[in-house]
C-alpha cells in the first residue's frame, strides 16, 4: 500500500547531495534505480532526473524498516529519511557524482509501489521502438531520454532569449485558422456553430506573421506548432515545432546575419562549440552543380562534374542520347574507394540510384588494375579525358549517370550521401553549415500543369530578375534562403514582396486570376494596400534542429510523445472513436463504408 | 509607385534617435505617423513601435525631393536619410521623447503608399469593435494595443525564467491528443489515415503532464494553448492560452509557495509593485459565507451575514419559509450607499439579482429615515435584531435574499461586486490576492444525476477527509486550490491522486464502472502501476492574467488575432467552407440539410 507525502519536504535533488550534507538528517526522494541486498545491508539507488544517491538501510539498527524494505524493488518510489555520512574508503565510487556519501536511513516512506516494467530504465534498454512508445512514460525515464528532453527544454530558452536579445517579440498567432488550398494538405476542424465549415490547423503562421509585420511589430518570433497532414517520412511528424521568425526594414544580409548569431549562440552554449561565420552561401544553381543537392552534405568531397562536352558525340549512346535528349552526363570521384567497394558493393550501388529513377550507373573502378562498365564502349581519347576531368588516381572508384538533368542530379547527389555512409565518412560531430541561396522563384508542377511557387507566393523575385516576371519566368531567382547542416535542410525562409503591384503581377505568373488570389489571400493583399514596410522572415524546423544537435537518428527521439508513421499515438491510441452525438452536433457524419478501426464506440 | 529597400540600413528605431545623433547621416524607417506642410518645409512624423521621430523636407534644399513628398499621407511607409539635428528652441517638444531633435532629409524613399485607413491609429480611434477586428493589422498598429502585445510579450519571457529559475523544464505537449468525455466539449480533428477516427484539441495536457511526473521530469511548465468548443462569453476563446505547471514530491504548501513567488515576480517587474505574501488563503466554506463566491472580489467589504436564526420563526413567511425548506436568509450591509442609491437603483438591483434566480430583494434603506421592503412584516425585535447583526448604521442599505443556499449566495455574491460597481470602488490598480482553498471534492450533477468531479477525477482528497469517500462523499474536501484577483480566478490547480488504490475509489465514487475508468483513462491509470511520485500543479488562463494585468476589459484587447463570440476570426473570414475533395479525404461528409454559409466553394 501506498504511503502518504503528507509532511514530507523533499531536501534537494538526489544527485545535489555531497560532502558538503555531512551529519545532516536529509529526505531524498525518487525512484529506486536498483535494490542490492548485501545481508543485514540493503542499497537503494535512488534516481531523479539529476542522477542516484545511495541510501542504506542497515538491519541491526532499524530492523523494522529493513523488514519494510526488503519488498521494495526497481521503479518504485521511495522518500528516505536519514543522514548523510561519507562512505568507507573501498565503497566511495569515484564514477559517481555522489560517490563519496550515502544516506544512511532512519526512516523510508513507500510512497509508490510499482510492477515490473516491460523494458530496463537503463540507456541502452534493447527493446523495440513500439514498446517504448506504447510506455513512452517509461522510456522517458531513461537517462538518454531525459537529458534529450532537458537539452531541448535548455534549447528553447536559449533561442528565446537571443531573439528577444536581438529585439524580437513572441507574439502568438491562431491555431485554429482558414484552410488554403496551396501548400501541403491542411488538417481540418469542423465548426459547431458554423455547421458545414471548418478551420484548418496552420501549416506555419506565414501570413500572420507578414500580418504582424504590417502591424508594426518590426520583428517577431516564436516557438510554435504546426501541422501538415501528409504521408511521414522518417523525419516527419503531422505537428511539428518550428522556430518562426519575420523581421521588417531588411533585406536578405540582415536576416542572415541574425540568425548566424543565433546558430553560434547555440551551438556555443548546448555544445561549446565556436561556429566560424558567415557561413558559406552557395547559390542553388552552384549546389546542384557541385552537389546534385540543395542540401548538400559539406562533410566530404565527392563532387558533381559535367561530362557531357566529353562524352556527347561519342558513339556510346547511353552518353551521347543523353545529352542529344537535353540531358547531361555527370559524374562523381568517390576518392580511395576503390579498395573498399568489391564488385558486388558497386552493384548495390547500382541498385541504389535506381530507386532515384536512374536507369543505370556506369563506373570506373581503379584498384590494382582499371575494371569499368563502359570504357569498353569509349575511345582511348575519350576515356583520357574523363579521367583527367574527374582528376583520377590509382584507388578512386568513379560513377557516371546519364539522364535528364533532373535524374542525374537526384541520382548522384544521393550517391555521394550514400558512398560517403559506407566509408564511414559522415561524423556526427563535425557541423558543416551553409546557405543556399537564389533558388528558382517557380518550379514546374506537371501535376497541375502550370508554374508554382518554389517557396510561397509571397517570395520576392532577386531585384535584377523582376523585368523576365513574364517573359522567363522560369530563369527568375528567388529572394530565398535555406540554412543547410550536414546535408539537412534546418530552415530556411525569404524576403517578401511587399508591393501591390509586384503582388499581382506574381499570381498572375502562378496562373491565378486576381478574383482567385483575392478569394484566397484577400486579407493580406488588402492589408498590403495600407502601407508595408519591407519584410522577411525564416523559419527553422525545431524537432530536426534537435535531431542534429543531440546527434540522434530520429525526431521522435527528441519530442516528448511522438506519433509514428501513421500518425498514431501509441500511449493514449489516438486517433480514436468518437460518439454520434459529437458528430451530430458539428453537423458531420461518416462517409458510408467508413467504419473507424476501434468499431462502434 | 513603390521604392525598393535595397541597399538602406535602418540605423535604429525611431525613438532611440536623440542628441547623441547630433551631426550624423542616419536613415530612419516606419509608417507616417502625420504629415505637416508649412509651406516650403514638410514635417513628417514618422512612427514604429517605439514611437516617433521628426523628419524635415525643406523646399529650398530639396526642392525634388519636396515635390515628391508633397503627395505622401498618412501610413505611408517611407526610409528617410538625413542628418540629426538639434531643434531650434521654440521647436522643442519636452513630451516626446525625440523631442529635442530633427532629421533634415536629404533622401526619401517611399517604401509603400496607403491608402486612407477605415479609422484613425491612435489610441482612442472612436471605432467598433467588428471593425477594428476586421482590420486587426491597422487595430494592432495603435500604440495602446502595441503596448499590450509587448508587455505579453515581455510577461512570457518573464513567465519562463521565473518558473526555469525554480528549476521547471518547458516540455511541449501534443495537440492532436485523444477525445475524453469528461470536462467540456472538445474540438475534433478527422483522421485522414485512420478514417472514421478523430483527434481532439486539448482543453488541458493535464494527463500529459501528469504522465510527465511519472516519467521523472520533476517540474514541468509550459505555456501552451488549449480549446474548448464552448459557447463564448465575455471572457472566453475557443484557443485560450494557459500557463501550465506541475511539480513532483510536493504537497499544498509546496505549490503554493512557487506561484506566489511567480505573481510577486511578475508584479514587481510589470508593473514596479510589491506584493505582500504570503496571500491570503480562504477555504472553500468560508468564502461562500462571506462573499457568497468561490472568487471572492477583496477590494470592498458588504460581507454576507446569515439572519436565518433571526428570522427563522418570524411571520414573515418569506423569510422563514426559506429557512424552513432548507434554505437560509443573508444579507449584506452596503455601508454608506444610502446617498446613492435612490429608490429606482434599488429597484434596478432588485432586477439584477433576478438573473440569479432570485425571487426578491428585500432592503432597508437607512438615510435620514429608515425605509424598507419588508421590515414591516417583522416584530421590532427581528427588525432590531438584523440591523445589529448587520452593524447598520444611518447611511447604509441592507440587501436580504431569502432562497435556496446556492440561489442567496449566486444572487448576494453578485449583488455586493455590482454594487461596488455602482459606487466606482473596483479600481483596477488596486491588487487583492487570494487562495480559496478546501473545495469539495464533488459536486452533484441534476443534470446527469451522479457526483462529478469539481475540479478534475485526478483531484486527491484531503488526508483527514478520505474515510468519507464512500459514507459521505459531498463532505469530502479536495487538495485544490484556486488563485483570486480582483473577483477573477486567475488560475487553479491540485494535488493528485497518485494511489492506485485511492484512485480507482474515486472513480467508483464518480459512478465509473472499472471498465469505463479504463476505457477512458487506461493509460494514465496504467501508468500508476508503475511508481508514481506524489505530484500537483496549477494552471492559469494567461490571456486573463495579461488582461488584469494591463488594466483591460476584454481579452480580446490582449490577443494579438482573438475570435469573436460565434468563434469566427474577423479578418480572415475563419472557419470557411473547405473543397468536396478535402471532405472526401477524410471519410466525412456534411449531414443532410447542413449548408456552410458562404455556400458552395
Amino acid at each position: 500500500m501506498a504511503e502518504s507525502f503528507h509532511g514530507l519536504h523533499r531536501t534537494r535533488y538526489c544527485a545535489e547531495f555531497g560532502v558538503d550534507n555531512l551529519g545532516q538528517t536529509v529526505t531524498a526522494c525518487g525512484f529506486v534505480d536498483n535494490l542490492r541486498n548485501l545481508g543485514g545491508l540493503l542499497f537503494i539507488s535512488l534516481r531523479d532526473r539529476t542522477g542516484v544517491v545511495q541510501c542504506t538501510v542497515e538491519q541491526s539498527q532499524h530492523p523494522a524498516l529493513y523488514e519494510k524494505c526488503s519488498g521494495v524493488h526497481g521503479e518504485y518510489v521511495l522518500a528516505v529519511t536519514g543522514e548523510v555520512c561519507r562512505r568507507s574508503a573501498e565503497a566511495v565510487n569515484p564514477k559517481m557524482k555522489t560517490g563519496e556519501i550515502e544516506i544512511i536511513a532512519s526512516d523510508v516512506r513507500i510512497l509508490s509501489e510499482a510492477k515490473t516494467t516491460p523494458f530496463e530504465i537503463v540507456d541502452h534498454c534493447n527493446t523495440n521502438e513500439e514498446l517504448r512508445l506504447k510506455y513512452r512514460y517509461l522510456d522517458l525515464r531513461r537517462p538518454v531520454m531525459q537529458q534529450g528532453i532537458v537539452l531541448r527544454s535548455l534549447a528553447a530558452k536559449l533561442t528565446r532569449d537571443y531573439f528577444y536579445s536581438q529585439g524580437f517579440l513572441e507574439i502568438e498567432t491562431p491555431m485554429l485558422t482558414k484552410s488554403t488550398p496551396e501548400g501541403a494538405r491542411d488538417y481540418l476542424v469542423p465548426s459547431r456553430v458554423h455547421k458545414g465549415s471548418f478551420y484548418a490547423l496552420p501549416q506555419s503562421p506565414q501570413q500572420y506573421k507578414q500580418l504582424l509585420m504590417l502591424a508594426g511589430f518590426d520583428r517577431y518570433m516564436q516557438l510554435v506548432r504546426c501541422f501538415r497532414d501528409e504521408d511521414l517520412r522518417a523525419d516527419r511528424q503531422p505537428e511539428f515545432t518550428q522556430i518562426d521568425l519575420e523581421m521588417s526594414f531588411v533585406d536578405i544580409d540582415d536576416v542572415i546575419s541574425v540568425n548566424e548569431g543565433f546558430l553560434k549562440t547555440v551551438w556555443r552554449e548546448l555544445l561549446g562549440i565556436e561556429l566560424e561565420t558567415p557561413f558559406l552561401r552557395l547559390p542553388y544553381r552552384e549546389a546542384m552543380d557541385r552537389f546534385g543537392s540543395d542540401k548538400p552534405d559539406l562533410r566530404f568531397g565527392f563532387e558533381l562534374r559535367n561530362l557531357s562536352d566529353i562524352v556527347k558525340n561519342s558513339g556510346f549512346k547511353v552518353f551521347s542520347g543523353a545529352v542529344e535528349a537535353g540531358g547531361s552526363v555527370r559524374a562523381i570521384n568517390v576518392k580511395g574507394a576503390a579498395a573498399k567497394f568489391s564488385r558486388k558493393e558497386i552493384d548495390s550501388l547500382g541498385e541504389y540510384v535506381k530507386t532515384y529513377r536512374a536507369k543505370g550507373l556506369a563506373w570506373i573502378k581503379w584498384g590494382d588494375e582499371m575494371t569499368s562498365s563502359f570504357t569498353k564502349f569509349l575511345t582511348e581519347e575519350e576515356t583520357a579525358a574523363i579521367l583527367r576531368a574527374m582528376e583520377a588516381e590509382q584507388g578512386d572508384v568513379i560513377f557516371v549517370v546519364a539522364d535528364r538533368d533532373r535524374v542525374v542530379f537526384d541520382a548522384l547527389g544521393a550517391l555521394r550521401c550514400e558512398c560517403a555512409r559506407r566509408l564511414d565518412l559522415l561524423k556526427k560531430d563535425d557541423f558543416k553549415f551553409l546557405w543556399v541561396t537564389e533558388f528558382p522563384l517557380f518550379e514546374y508542377s506537371e501535376e497541375e500543369d502550370r508554374f508554382v511557387a518554389m517557396h510561397h507566393p509571397f517570395t520576392s523575385p532577386m531585384e535584377e530578375d523582376i523585368d523576365m516576371l513574364e517573359s522567363a519566368p522560369e530563369k527568375v531567382r528567388a529572394k530565398a534562403y535555406d540554412i543547410v547542416l550536414n546535408g539537412t535542410e534546418l530552415g530556411g525562409g525569404s524576403i517578401r514582396i511587399f508591393q501591390t503591384d509586384l503582388q499581382e503581377r506574381m499570381f498572375k505568373a502562378l496562373g491565378f486570376t486576381r478574383e482567385q488570389a483575392y478569394h484566397q489571400f484577400g486579407h493580406l493583399l488588402n492589408a498590403f494596400q495600407y502601407g508595408t514596410p519591407p519584410h522577411g522572415g525564416m523559419a527553422y524546423g525545431f524537432d530536426r534542429l534537435m535531431m542534429l544537435l543531440t546527434g540522434k537518428d530520429s525526431i521522435r527521439d527528441v519530442i516528448p510523445f511522438p506519433k509514428v508513421q501513421n500518425a498514431a499515438e501509441l500511449m493514449t491510441s489516438c486517433p480514436s472513436d468518437v460518439s454520434e452525438q459529437q458528430l451530430e452536433e458539428l453537423g458531420i457524419m461518416l462517409r458510408p463504408g467508413v467504419v473507424p478501426e476501434g468499431g462502434e464506440p
